[in-house]
Order: structure tokens, then sequence, then C-alpha cells
């Protein structure tokens, strides 16, 4: 067993549902913060538990390059490294080496990369990636595929997603190989009991999981395609996999595209599993996409954001570095309750910023990632309210962006 | 009234005490973490209540030039600025003026610097750099003093320690004149309550603190001749102050000379006064000083050297850098109950640290800053034992450095 998917409510095509992991349990739709070097910039985790924050996500390329994938599998594995009893999500790694190489070489075999570190010269297949998110030890890992550059040649985008098929074959039959290597229940001890949450969540405690392994998740491509897109889905489901991610999309295409890419290849997606938006979006958009059947997303935007300055409020975006702040004695949002919004003025707030100091960037990203959870929380109770088109507006007034 | 300070216990020339100011109370011997622009770097101020912070200090130099004193007063001041309901002293921005400006000009009036942000140019008198620290509000402010230069000529350090008298004279007479200028009691309503710590201190709002006023602290100087500490302290005692700070120190004389000029200075300086010894010091040298009979200590040493990935631990110093730790799931201290103690490795710091994580200073200062004030707490409960010479030794175990 590895995960578990409710649906409690439905709303449209929305759906409000629990996602079980062997690290706690998950409510959807879900936006996940991204803690790429197994540290959401500048928070301390018992902060992002306090935030609400069920799962985060982290990113196999760059934790495969430091500290590299073998010291963190000898330390237990990325919850016990970064002391994080809550799920985690791991990228395959593929999305990086698209974006961060320009002389990386794909081919059948999988792709050479040079490091953005040092240079170095890297190789990820299918296999290696999977070894690697096992090495991790995420709770739900991905497929090792493909992400179609945009704009691209029809044949291209064929090919390119024929290829994240083949990888999806053979991701998912090492992962069946080697899914008991989890680095869970080699670990004799939790020396840091932190906060019994795990204990806590699952009436045992983590090295009671043995029986548990990760969830690998499928990707469908097929660039902005409908039809390939639609058989991308269909080719993806039928190799089989506990939940599917829509990946290639937020690669420069327009936003109405994505959304006519999305609300499309939902409808090919089977209703009991879940669905993964990769990288996505603003506030605005996670409320679209979640009323679209999305369950969940991930995205460097309120994290990125914050440490530019610019906030997410219920009154709409804020960029702190204007003087405008500079006397502003009221929070950064009269309508958040969170710890930075209960204590900090908007002035202090833009003092921290324009003098350069750290704390500006621990308190916005605490802010932002805030402001995303209780807009995920408005959409999960507007969908258990049963209201269907209605509570994107509804929402949609508070997130007002 | 400004302050009051009680002794409530002795040990050879230690004292253990509380400093009641108009924002709360502190215990002493007191080490007093730097804010210098109004934020420990990277540590928000609910994490510096929650490891018992009673008195935080900050720069006016730094905030002279930004936000600037006018924007901070008509904020309330630095308390309501930073919405730190607890303690503040700031020092006179003269040390800043000497250490950071070689262009500066030293004149009978006062000292003409330029920024070193913009390279601007500006001026501190003694009057000046009291209405800057009465507008900042802090509960203990500081004489505008010359810092003396290490090594200097016997007719220099007279000259310059000469220079300080009469501008101690010029501080408190400006002070006296201006000190119910004080932004506390101009502000209506503290809109942020926080922590409603200081109505639980004080037993009534802030807005009711209106007969309170700051207190100005005389500066002895004197450079290293000990019959000019006596001199500059008799004559600082005459001008009279209700605490007194020993400057001129650590600038870059050998250790022993520091604590021989403290020893001998300390002797001068009233009993029933606070003592505040400036820009110090190591985990060792504040319980030595505590113990020579000083009561306040500052230095950016706990903050900087965690930024640079020095720790202060109960055995020993560690530079978390070292590649020894990446695979040390240990914590930081075994012996410490920090929140950074609690959760992490060494492993996970060592990680933050090597990655360039902002997470690292943030985790990394919380530790430091504890580990101080843990030891102040230790030195504290000796002294109320009554553990004379004996207390050091113990205490010594403790901090091993």
């Amino acid at each position: 067993m590895s995960i578990e998917f409710l649906i409690e409510a439905r709303a449209g095509a929305a759906r409000a549902g629990r996602l079980t992991t062997p690290h706690g349990e998950v409510e959807t739709p879900v936006f996940m913060p991204v803690g790429t070097l197994a540290s959401v910039k500048g928070v301390p985790q018992e902060v992002l538990e306090e935030l609400g924050v069920e799962i985060l996500l982290a990113n196999t390329y760059h934790l495969y390059l430091r500290p590299g994938v073998e010291q963190v599998r000898k330390l237990g594995g990325l919850h016990r490294f970064m002391s994080w009893p809550r799920a985690i999500l791991t990228d395959s790694g593929g999305f990086q080496v698209f974006s961060l190489n320009d002389l990386r070489k794909v081919s059948e075999e999988g792709v050479t990369f040079r490091s953005h570190l040092d240079g170095s010269s890297h190789f990820l297949s299918p296999e290696s990636a999977m070894q690697a998110q096992i090495g991790l030890g995420a709770d739900i890992i991905m497929a090792f595929d493909e992400c179609t550059e945009y704009p691209a040649e029809p044949e291209r985008v064929r090919a390119s997603m024929e290829l994240t098929l083949r990888w999806a074959e053979r991701s998912k039959k090492y992962f069946e190989e080697h899914k008991n290597e989890v680095p869970w229940n080699k670990v004799s001890s939790f020396q840091f009991p932190v906060s019994g949450e795990l204990e806590a969540r699952n009436g045992k405690p983590e090295t009671g999981n043995s029986e548990r392994t990760q969830a690998l998740f499928g990707i469908v491509q097929g660039g902005m395609d409908l039809a390939l897109r639609k058989e991308s889905a269909e080719r993806t489901i039928e190799i089989g996999f506990p939940g599917y991610a829509i990946g290639g999309l937020s690669v420069g295409e327009p936003r109405h595209v994505t959304r006519e890419i999305v609300e499309a290849t939902v409808q090919h997606l089977p209703a009991e599993r879940p669905r993964y938006l990769m990288g996505v979006g603003t506030p605005e958009e996670i409320v679209e996409y979640a009323n679209l059947g999305i369950d969940m997303m991930d995205c460097v935007l309120p994290t990125r954001a914050a440490r530019h300055g610019l906030l997410f409020t219920s009154e709409g975006r804020i960029s702190i570095k204007q003087a405008q702040y500079a006397g502003d004695e009221s929070p950064l949002d009269p309508n958040c309750g969170c710890r930075v919004c209960r204590r900090y003025s908007r002035a202090y707030l833009r003092h921290l910023y324009a003098s350069n100091e750290v704390l500006a960037q621990v308190l916005n990203t605490i802010h932002n990632l805030s402001f995303y959870l209780d807009t995920m929380r408005a959409v999960r109770h507007s969908i258990s309210l049963g209201r269907g088109a209605r509570f994107l507006s509804e929402v949609w007034s508070r997130a007002k962006l």
C-alpha cells in the first residue's frame, strides 16, 4: 500500500478529498510549498507545521547535486534529514535538467547534463531518477519525463510525448522492482521526536510503516495539442499509476491555453485518482484549477515573490518596497491571521525589505504561504458545501487577484 | 522616573539584579542581542520573546540613516515600529561613526561623517544624538562619546576623554530639556496588541506610561590608562547618570588589558547603579565580566558568528561548514533545549549552510542567542546562590570555551 485517496465532496468538476500518505493525511485540493533543497527558503519546519502545511515539494535535481542522494538516504531519507514528519513529494529532476541546463543532451537512454553548481557531468535516466527518488524517500515520487518546450513543432511534440511514455514504463518497472528500498524502515529509531505528530497521526512510530511504500505518479505530456494530451493521458493510464500529473504547462504559453489544456486533459484522467497540476500558479489560478478538478498543485511563486517583496493579500498584491508603505501602520493583510499580519506593520516590513534585512524574506514568505494555504482552505470549504461554480466567485472576492 | 535597579544577590564582586524599565523588567547580568536595524538579523520578535530576550540593543547610527529617526518617531518609536514590547537600548551612534567612517571629522561641536550607504554628509553632536535617541524612544539611551582609538598617545587619550566629558554634560543637558518628547505617549493606541505582555508586566497599557521617561547612561572612556579611567569614572559620576557604561574597549587591545581595565574601572562606579560593558564578548568573557560586577553587555558575536556558521555549544565551538558534520545526526548541542537543538541535526544544519540556504542563518542565530541567554541564566543562578568565585568555574564547565 502506498497512498489512499478519498473524495469527500464534489461541486461541479471540483472535488475535496483526503490523500493518505505514509506520512500523514493531506486535505485536497492542496497547494504544496516548494522546499527545493529540503528547506522552504527562510522558514523553519515548525512554522510550516503551524501554517498547516501537510505536504511539501522538494527538488530531486537539486538534492541529487547537494547534499547528494546517498547522503540523504544514509540519514534516513528526506523526512528524517530535514525533520519533517508530514508528507513530501519529489519531482523527477527532469524539469530542472531541462530548465537549468543549456548543454543537456537527450537520448533514448536518458539525459546527460552539467551541474549548474560546478559544471560536472551527470546522467539521469528513468532508472536513475527512480533510484534517486527512492533514496530521498518522499511519499510521492514522479516518473521521469521530458518536459516539451514551447513552442514546438507537431512532430517534435509527438516524439517527446512518445519518449515520455517509454520513460514512464521504465520508471514504473524500476520502481516496482526497487520500491522496498525506501529508507524509512532502514532506520532503527527516529532520534528527533519532533512534535510527536507522526505517532499521533499514524498511531504507530515511523519505523512501523514497513508495509508502506512510496507512490509513483505518471505525468501526462503532449504540449498544447488537445489530441496528443488525450492520447498521452490514455496511454499513461494504461501503464497504470496511483496518481496522475499534468506536466509541460506554464512553460511560456498564454494563460488561456494553459486553462484549455488543463480542462480538456482532466476529463481523460480517472476520477478516483489524485490529479496533480505541476508548477502552477497564482492565487487566482490555483482556485481556478481546483474548480476544474485538480487536486494538487505546486509553485515557487508565493515563496519566490516573497523574496522579491511581492505579497499576496485579500486586498490585492502589494509590492512592499514602495515608498507609500514607509509610514503605513496597518497590517499587511487585515483579513489574514498569520503571525506576520498579527504582529507587524507594513511600515516595518517595508523597512526590512528596503534595508535588505533577512527577516524581510522570512516574514514575507510566511505570509505568502499563509495566504496560499488560506485560499486553499477556502476552496475546500466551498467544495465541501457543494457550492458548484458559485464557490469560485466567492473565493475570488477574497483572493481578488 | 526612568529606570529602577535592585540588586537581589551578590557573590564576590558579582551581582544579580533586576532592572525595571518603562518596557518591562530585565534580569541582570544580562546579555543584550544586537538588532542593528530594528531586527536581530533573521529572527522574528516572537522567537526572541520565546528565547527569553528581555532587552535588545539597536544602533542609532544605522536607524538614523535608514529608515530615519523622524520616520520611527512618527510611527510611535522603536517598540511600536518593530513590535517589540520589551526593553530596548540604543547606542549613541558615536561608535559607528568612528568605526564605519574613514572620512569623519571631529570638532568640539560634534562629528561630520559620510553615510556608508550613499556617501551623503551628516553631522552628529551630543544634542543631535540625544534628539535621535529620544525620537527612537529606547528605554535606555547613551551619551554621545568619542571612542578613543587603540593604540593612542597619552595626550590624545586625555584629550579624547576630556571631549567625551564635555559631550556628556551637553548630552545630559539636552536630554533633561527634551526627555518628555519621547514618542511613547504621543501614540493614542497600540494597534498591534502583540502578546499582551506589556500589560501583563506593567499592569497597564503602554499609553499609561506617560510619567516614565528614558534613562540616559554616561560612558567612561580613558583608553588603556588606569588613572584616566578612574578620572573619567569620577567626573562622569559627578555629572550624574542613572547608569554607567564602560566604553572604548574591545578596540584591538589584548584581552588581558581589557580585563584589567574593566576590573579597575568597575571599582570606581557606584555599586547601586547598573554597569554596562559595551561590545563584549565571547561566552567565556561575558561570564568573566559578570563575575567582575558588570550588569549589562552586548555584542554582535553570537549573531554575526552564526551567519558565518560558527556555533557556540556546551561542548565547544563548532564550525558547521566542516565536512565532518555532513553525516552527523546528533543535535548541535545535546545540552541545549532551544528549538533548533530539539529538532534539527548537525547534518541538516551543515547542509543548509553549505547550500547557502537562508534557513541556516535563521537557525544558527536562534541557537547562538539561546546559548548566550542560557549562559547568562546560569550566571544569575550561581550568583543568586551566593557562589562567589566558585560559580565561575561551574559555569565554565558548562560553557567550556
